[in-house]
């Protein structure tokens, strides 16, 4: 068994070089790659070498959204076996603080997050990781699907934290492709109106074939009116922001039902916005934030597998390998058309 | 407009009658019924006269699950039509109790309650209901689904009681029709794993139609085992038990997992039942109780008009206004036939 | 039994007038009003003839937070008696609306609000107010307490949007009445650490009196580090803003913990503030507000009862009925010093 | 430094033994052991040999409330220092289940809890234990309360499960250990009512003392009777069982209020009670359980730091360490007047 990875070099460079076999203790599993998706913030260390105060020093390999195939097991492994197809959950938590002993490890502070630099992440043919952090894929669920699972995640969460239910009318501004596995997420939720709010009219027709029941092409029409429109005046029980656009998070608010929640999942490029907290208080309305995902794989993988969403529809490029610069320089080049490129490694 | 009602004279016995145009107040709307389900709790008043403490005193109007057109409107009513169809939710509220200020009306000690008596019900050419307990229907509903928005939303507050979420494992004791509207809450609600017991092979069917992942019959197969197997040795996350019997009371206990949720939406023929609280505190699972429901009928409407949830399904047999009585007496001589028989009064 | 009220006649003036006796419905108790406090939206309209959208129209009787005794009952009421002590709670809902029914009928739309224009509020000798509005008093809690129930309802409901409990550390801008009445539900419900911030020394000194663990002199300190070293680093698990400056919106997410809440109660005196939503989203923390409040006056009553509030202690100062004006033009002149005035009506 | 031990050696017999040093990993803190309250479980274990499943084999080492110093710490501890007094959490949970990481460790099903066999407890000199599990004591708490904090937790959970919060009526049956704790827990969250019943007058009285606001003694009184009178007719919004008797399980049902919590924390001593569901179903009380705790240990002792609750008063009394078979034997024989004896080691 050799290991290569791709690391990037410095800003829009990548090779791809031999690297050791990774260790195994005894709680971990060796996993052989089969796919990898290309992540906005992949891209954003690829064309900038930083995220807010995190830095790539040095070469490094990007990717954390993974499946792939157990190939070897630490003595202490119980559940995996030599064989079986994983998705892999990328952040490796302390298991000891307030936040994880609390059920909420997403926000400890000393978790170690593939491809978030010092740690790096998985674009290379093994790579090992803690049995707990791996979870089967039944075979009905295909790598490039189990791949998925990272950004169906945060959908999920996002969702979660929206408190998105049967019934409920909900907006979401942004179709990149944390835009669209909220749409899937709240589909499978049972919402009963999905209004979709972007620029792009290609992006806007994936929000329709995947569940959107509305779509708005913010310049070709008022989107505050046609929302209180399509939600009889009173707005939408949930609203989440997934475009990170500073009129995106101000626009919230005035679209958000009295009573309602708002949840801001898209990374703003602006720090601080403007807002209308006035507004917010009339409605007693809330904002929630999403940070990563926590305890969701088991019920994405759930709900691949049951049909209740069906994450393959987000896939609109696959590279191999060897292309994997070509990939990422594809993506850069193309945002617009790219709805989620993987690698398969294989 | 003449106005007619189907009266229960004493036990299996009924007989039409006119009866006055009703009284509207303010507030009120008059509904010309077009439909009404016939719910096992008529047809244990219509052959025991009572149920618990509420007892049916001389002729008395059955029929709670209704959906009809409005005919004319209150002075003050402001939302509703001539015109409109709607669905009645059938009890209405004080409005001014704790219970009712906190949003749970159901229990509401002062309610009345179409078909419990003293309050007649709405087999019957028009009734009169307050505005608000009116829901429209949406063209795509029709008033045949309006009137078992009533049954489903018990199936709705039954899933809700037991927290069902996107990518859950639920045990559903029992497939009378409780059992069926909360197969299709918890699959709306995106549930992976939906295991439905019963005794009847018939009505087995019919849950994996509408449904159910997993039916197993109680007469054939161990259903511990079999629920064990099914959950990979953990238990269910929530465990409904819609048959009422002490014996699936009983059996809850046993196939929840660890830190779950029973929910009896079922009435036992016993008030008492011998309960296993050790098991329950050793596993920290909860028992959560069902009472009719509560803010529902919009998220039932919804649901149906999405596709979300195809109540229709459970319909299986049809009588008009004037079989009323011939109506009641089938499902009485078939009850492991009829799922939902409606009466269509028009 | 003649009935007199104080009536706003513009800006900064006052008279009192003849009105007649309330009139009854049969769901109405008339209460002889006792005590009357007098909050900062009174003396907003007193000053500057409007809030928002509400703008004053003509003579106007203000006042919100009264207590007083039954002295007549409609001939539905049957819960009070002549005699009875109680407390009002000001807002009339609909009982009708989602909002109601969902149990939150504080977000009623079609709420009357005693003197929110253009409803008049409770400056006055008699009022009539439904049966199910008005909380009788134990013996054990005084006229003034009750009145003192509304703007402590206020601090309940924001230290409930916040999810204070047992042990947390609070941060707690601003020690205006709303600030201490926060101050106080926070100790009720067993915060360990709860630290004030404002720049006026004598309300500090105030806070600490009724529960503060920790007060910070804005202009003394710096306010973020101080509230660093008290809470080890860690941030408060909740921070409620009672001072609705741009600058305390801006610092709560600075001093909030991670996955922590911030409330906000205070209203601004601009619509828009800068906020930084990057950092909201890197510690996953949530902003909820608080509109009035809802289902609080039982809990107040029975805490102010139990000893686990002592309300009575935020009372500065206390003016006759015939002196309304001259206490408002007091409150106006001195507003560093009065914590909370009230009018004995009788 | 010598390490002795308190060695159960078969039912009701003791011996003190010498042991070995405990051995640290790079994660744990060597504690010197300073109190350790004796648990009913203990006493059990002494008496009967087992409890349930777990079953002592050979010679063990029962207690698991502790605390006490910090003598070394192993290489990789980061929050605690030799010199610093600790509090124990006894369970160490595997960090890597799904209960782990959904923050409900106290089900983790291979958690090492001290003295549940086969993992021995701490009536010892010398326990090494995880530092994450050690909670640092403020000045102001002593050792004894230290050692209190795993009782405690109990009743804090319990509270928690019922979702007692200010101004609740609650009814506690019984006033051993967990009862008392359970009262304090209660009335730091400003439960306005806490009615206790038990049948043992001494108890009552400490149970009066530590803050029940009725007490009632079932051999001289109608206690459903008294109930009722006490909540004004409506019964308790949270009935808690710490007795564990077939009789009060069986009463919950019929004190609990319309639409309130049922908690039990007491062990029966039969598995199965015969209980009244169908009223439990009319009033849709609900039936919550409790297992151990879970991250309350830094509340509790922010909780006894603030004052808010005084876990001392619970102590009757205090042995030392050579005399802790004389402790377990006067507890034996002493039920009914016997709180809580700590011994102390040192």
């Amino acid at each position: 068994m050799n290991n290569k990875a791709v690391f990037m070099q410095g800003i829009n460079n990548m090779t791809i070089k031999d690297i050791p076999m990774p260790e195994l203790t005894d709680k971990d599993v060796l996993i052989k790659i089969d796919t990898v998706g290309i992540c906005g913030s992949d891209v954003h260390y690829y064309q900038h070498g930083k995220i807010g105060d995190f830095v790539v020093e040095g070469d490094f390999i990007l990717g954390h959204e993974c499946a792939g195939e157990v190939v070897e097991v630490g003595k202490d492994v119980k559940n995996l076996s030599i064989g079986d197809r994983v998705a892999l959950e990328p952040g490796k938590a302390c298991g000891k603080c307030e936040f994880c002993k609390g059920g909420k490890y997403n926000l400890c502070p000393d978790v170690e997050f593939f491809a978030t630099p010092p740690y790096h992440g998985v674009f290379a043919n093994y790579v090992s990781h803690p049995e707990d952090m791996c979870f089967k894929l039944p075979e009905s669920v295909s790598n490039v699907e189990g791949a998925l699972v990272e950004p169906l995640a945060v959908g999920l969460h996002a969702s979660n934290q929206g408190g998105v239910k049967l019934g409920d009318a909900v907006v979401i501004f942004g179709t990149g492709c944390i835009g669209l596995v909220t749409i899937l997420s709240c589909k499978a939720k049972g919402a009963s109106k999905i209004i979709v709010v972007d620029i792009l009219d290609n992006r806007l027709e994936t929000a329709k074939k995947i569940g959107a029941t509305d779509i708005i092409n913010a310049k070709d029409v008022d989107v505050l009116k046609k929302i209180e429109e399509l939600t009889e005046g009173k707005g939408a029980d949930v609203v989440i922001d997934a475009a990170g656009a500073e009129a995106t998070v101000k626009h919230t608010v005035d679209v958000v039902k009295t009573g309602g929640t708002i949840v801001l999942v898209g990374m703003t490029p602006k720090d601080e916005v403007e807002f209308n907290f006035m507004k917010l208080m009339a409605k007693e309305a809330e904002v929630k934030t999403v940070f990563r995902y926590r305890n969701l794989y088991p019920i994405a993988i759930n709900a691949i597998a049951s049909g209740a969403i069906n994450v393959k529809d987000i896939v609109s490029h696959e590279f191999d390998f060897e292309h994997t610069k070509e990939a990422f320089d594809f993506v850069v080049g193309n945002a617009r058309d790219v709805v989620k490129a993987v690698i398969k490694i294989q």
